[in-house]
């Protein structure tokens, strides 16, 4: 297979869409991955809401349960941001090899830890200090965990040669950055959470709207040619 | 990237290409997301089914739990309908951008909440009043998030200049007509569903009739030309 | 958008890879509510497992369960059939329209619908006559309900001529003739597993091995010519 | 169908292209069960966690439920096995047929109980000696389910021709290999589990490592040619 290339175009041309298969199948997995936990805190929200039907009041019983709505609007932002980051990243893999798959693989199985992490942190927002402490070390490791396996995928990607051989030297660097900034910026909003929950929150939202201001500098900007 | 449309066909060729998997993997992404929304209400149907093996007549059980089967057909259809706006936004974008794919994050956000509000408002159809107006208000707080995210979705792929190229500008106001239409009618049958749950359930089935008929309008009815 | 074909080999490629695409996405959703459906049962397992872990022995707990393992591979195989008979009809569509779109969605209504008949059904296998009767009319309206969508969306298909244009009628009424005999074995299969539910599993799998010996027919058994 | 390669390059292209998407939404459809698979254990996790909040010590209720995370992370690294196997034996299958589709479906049924087998084991690793051995079996049974189909597959896509014409057979030889190999690991992993549960979670760490080391063997290890 390796020196199928000197056969012709239109057996190359198989080659090739099939490698590019090979990275639209690795992104597709992942986004399942990500669509599912992503909505496993809405499922932990419909199970919430109704445990209570004599209740005297309901909007008692919802307020009550807060620290669950927190839990799904923060998890939500957090793996909405591992997507963008997955999706930012992947758009310029064209190649894969099995360490990259093994790397993915792991960054899901962080990614797939955070609802249990979040759910861990609202569970004992009200709770003890030492409490406070374990789940807030758990989010932090996951987070930790998540950034890593980023960081190493794309670190392998560029070792082994599997990005898009268009891809601008600086716009690499750029995306590096960003791997190492993001999980670094979300860690000081969860070392808040730990102080002050409805601190964090704001700190998150100030994140975010940052993230997206500067957001659109790595992607191009210019209109599609037609012809 | 920028300047990349002067280096050749093939290279050209690539970053078009590439530029399309970014469309198709939020669509696949999209997809997951409200397929799983879709099918949470059939799971929770899983679990009330079971729930009393020892009742004395199973078909008395089942008809006691009808607000549940009309949440999965009410939610069911509001998903559908959620999957067929964005099926019919997103075949006209053929570029993202990080701020597209934000707005996106958050519409998502709205719709992996619509099982929660359904749920919530099937409970309390034999509530107390205050109750019925909390809930009816959380379902209409999460209609209005998903229509304002799906029409700035729009507003902004067409003022970044994401959407494709040969889109006639006609079709494009009659998109977003039909982004401003859909949820308002259906705000509409579940302000009957306040007064009278019957009533929005016929509602309901009438407004997704008209929509069927006069839906094909904006889609091509041409014969595809294999050559 | 109707007249686009006259605008050049490249302007109509982009139209109909679009067209392609679009009809991509709704094999990639309907793919996403069936594998939640396929694993909606397995997830069902998981929680009868270790519900009784005080029990004296846990191979008695196990052989107390057959009827939920019963109805996770009886589910397993009929929404694997939809899947397959899914695959075999969508592998035809080049196009959507509206109202394709809408049965589709319906058909998913139905299929999300067979984990709950199915539980329904494996719990009151040792329940009162009328309660298997009930159960087992569910059952018999949920596979019916769902051959009804899968005969409509053939026939619109047909009609709208959304399939591919190079389909041979003959295979076309092949396709046509297996929606309208598949579901009518099961429901044979079905009406059995009402008088004797192991009968049942027999004639299933005998079914099951029927339909895989004569479903190679309406599939290219040519091997691929690369040049 | 069959005789369509005689009616054009345009044509065939239609029909090749359609053959890939194929093969393309096999790969989809296992990828959601897979993915889905892999996070019914997070999901697991999420309910186990929360369910002591009046304990004294949450580290304490943490650690007594060890035999839930080991269940996690082993199955998820089993469940990630599987998706890497299954993307390296479905990279070099472009077409499909009828009892290809069947064979996958019967692995996805085996790869769908794993999660199911792994909690039977890890409630019982302190149980009795037969229960045990009982859920030892089912697990040893669940993994032969898998490895017979896997293996199954690779037979008849190789018999049947449904390969790329360009696979180097001792590529293929190389692959058939791995499928027999892989699962005959994990047995002896499982088998030690069978006698002490720690030893045996390092010997997966190790089976792992060595599969990752020996892994890009089958993997074109070439750069991209973009022209």
């Amino acid at each position: 297979m390796t020196g199928a290339g000197d056969e012709g175009t239109e057996y190359q041309y198989g080659l090739r869409s099939e490698m590019a298969r090979d990275a639209s199948r690795v992104e597709a997995f992942s986004d399942a991955v990500i669509a599912i936990v992503l909505t496993l805190m809405a499922f932990e929200l419909l199970q919430l809401g109704p445990q209570q039907p004599d209740q005297p009041g309901l909007a008692g019983a919802l307020i009550r349960e807060w620290p669950a709505y927190l839990a799904y609007v923060i998890t939500f932002a957090i793996v909405g941001q591992v997507w963008l980051t997955h999706h930012n990243m992947w758009r310029y893999v064209v190649r894969v090899d099995q360490m990259l798959l093994v790397l993915n693989l792991l960054l899901l199985l962080f990614v797939a830890a955070i609802p249990f992490a979040a759910r861990l942190l609202s569970d004992n927002l009200q709770g003890t200090v030492g409490d406070q402490r374990l789940t807030a070390a758990l989010y932090v490791g996951t987070a930790l965990g998540e950034a890593l396996f980023f960081n190493l995928s794309w670190w392998w990607a560029r070792r082994r040669h599997l990005l898009h051989p268009g891809l601008d030297p600086r716009l690499a660097r750029a995306v590096a950055r960003r791997f190492l900034l993001g999980p670094l910026l979300y860690l000081v909003a969860f070392a808040v959470a730990f102080v002050d929950p409805i601190l964090s929150l704001a700190a998150y939202f100030l994140l975010t709207a940052l993230y997206v201001i500067r957001g659109p500098g790595d992607l191009p900007s210019s209109r599609p040619r037609p012809s």
